[in-house]
């Protein structure tokens, strides 16, 4: 499982992934100071947003230039040396577009929304600063937030903000400082035995890498479908793709729910067709979409 | 069932009540403006203490002196009719003290914090301008809050906080601004409909007042428990008692427990026993405590 480095604290909070975009800066970056941000999709764009009224939060690059379907080079990202931290989303469910390593960005702490990849693979904790994740994708149920923090950033937390904000404090109570969502704790629980009896983090890595395979596979092959991002920075957990005129999108989707293919349509910002395929989702719900996208495209190709 | 008037909005929260003792004041008040609390407990202090941070909060009045044994004399509350809200707590689930009337307060907005109450018994929502409840004592399961605003005061949450803080927001969006915490939801709605299957509030007042008065009458008839409060403010919901020697608590707690009579032990604050017989708890269960708590009296008296 998610090996945890000594110096690091983990949390289990109340509410959602949102709410700790407010509460991060909160925490973290002092009066007036600013906040990097690395901007690749929706969820970066909102985190960076709920951030501003608590803290200078300045883009260091973002990908909407380019409709968010790469990661934006290395070499561009202007970073802030004095930043209170660098805060990016590895994974952007609705543009589908994933960061496959872990940015080199100096002494800043590096502060990652994993809601949709935690779990998914292997992860090198004591590269970051801060890793939150809101449970609804790969933990269990909406309502719980897992945080992992290096236990030296906890002094940062300032005093005259309430408790219940305050992660120093949740950190002391163990995570009851309040009543915690404890359904949602005990579902996770059950989830990471599942996950330790399906032989850990490094045989879902397989099976989410082959699951991506087999989908990105077929649609580049296909001539008829087409998911716009960048082949590096494409991501495991969600695939948008389109089909090659608009019109075909309702049949496809009434179509998909009657062979029991469920909730593909694509967010509205993006358009077409987006199958999450995270944990969950074993490679044979993966094959059946496959089955299901060859049949339709020789129908209406 | 809660009669919620038309001019009010139900709005299903993420989280626990003690984070809306610092979004209340948040979205509230005014930056400088005052606000009055009616401290009768420990969670009135807990609201009192988180608010602090965020709004020039007053004591309008406190049991504290009295041990929080009783509710400070309506004659010496110091109201001030420019507070932005005078925020209290219906039921102290600690110290077992319960208003039984909804206190007059004139024109500035009455903040009960009802979690330990709500749908125990018909309520005047028409009476507050903000109901707030964490859902794990008579809705479900911890995680979530009901809230019941009226919607005028939602004209006064400001544009300048992250949105995830702003109740306009959520209300906006249905409660849906974010993932809600949806298994904590979903059984609510069974709750409910459990409850009206029972009769719906009034039949619940009925329970729970049958309940109270077996308790209470058991107590101050056996000259060997006691319970300190006032009896005009003793709660339905729970019911805090001592034992006349505490080398006594340890063997009711383990003889009781023996009986499949759980969670007994009162809260530090105030030592000795609670029972909390929340709208989950029947006649039955108290009837069962009652009948332990003579055969134990009987042979340690």
């Amino acid at each position: 499982m998610l090996q945890i480095p000594s110096n690091y604290k983990v949390l289990f909070l109340q509410g959602g992934a949102t709410q700790h975009f407010a509460q991060i800066p909160m925490n973290f970056a002092r009066r007036g100071q600013g906040a990097d941000y690395l901007v690749t999709g929706h969820w970066g764009e909102k985190a960076l947003k709920e951030a501003t009224p608590l803290v200078q939060a300045r883009i260091a690059a973002s990908g909407a230039a380019g409709n968010y379907t790469a990661i934006p080079a290395r070499a561009d990202w202007r970073l802030d040396p004095d930043a209170a931290y660098l805060h990016y989303t590895p994974n952007e469910t609705i543009h589908g577009v994933e960061f496959h390593t872990i940015p080199e960005v100096g002494d800043v702490p590096l502060v990652a929304d994993l809601s949709s990849t935690i779990l998914s693979r292997p992860l090198d904790v004591s590269r970051f600063g801060i890793i939150y994740a809101g449970a609804q994708k790969n933990i269990g149920a909406a309502g719980l937030v897992v945080m992992i923090v290096r236990e030296d950033l906890l002094a940062r937390c300032p005093r005259d903000i309430p408790k219940i904000f305050n992660y120093a404090e949740h950190a002391a109570n163990e995570s009851m400082l309040n009543t915690p969502n404890t359904f949602g704790w005990y579902l996770a629980g059950l989830v990471f035995k599942w996950l330790l009896a399906q032989g850990g983090l490094a045989a879902m890595a397989e099976r989410n890498r082959a699951k991506a395979e087999l989908l990105y596979g077929y649609i580049d092959a296909s001539g008829f479908y087409r998911n716009p991002v960048e082949p590096s920075a494409r991501s495991w957990m969600n695939v948008p793709f389109t089909l090659p005129r608009e019109e075909l999108d309702a049949p496809f989707l009434k179509e998909a729910e009657a062979a029991g293919l469920m909730a593909l349509k694509g967010h509205r910002a993006v358009g077409g067709m987006r199958a999450s395929i995270y944990n969950a989702m074993p490679l044979e719900g993966v094959q059946a979409l496959v089955d299901f996208m060859r049949d339709f495209a020789r129908r209406h190709g």
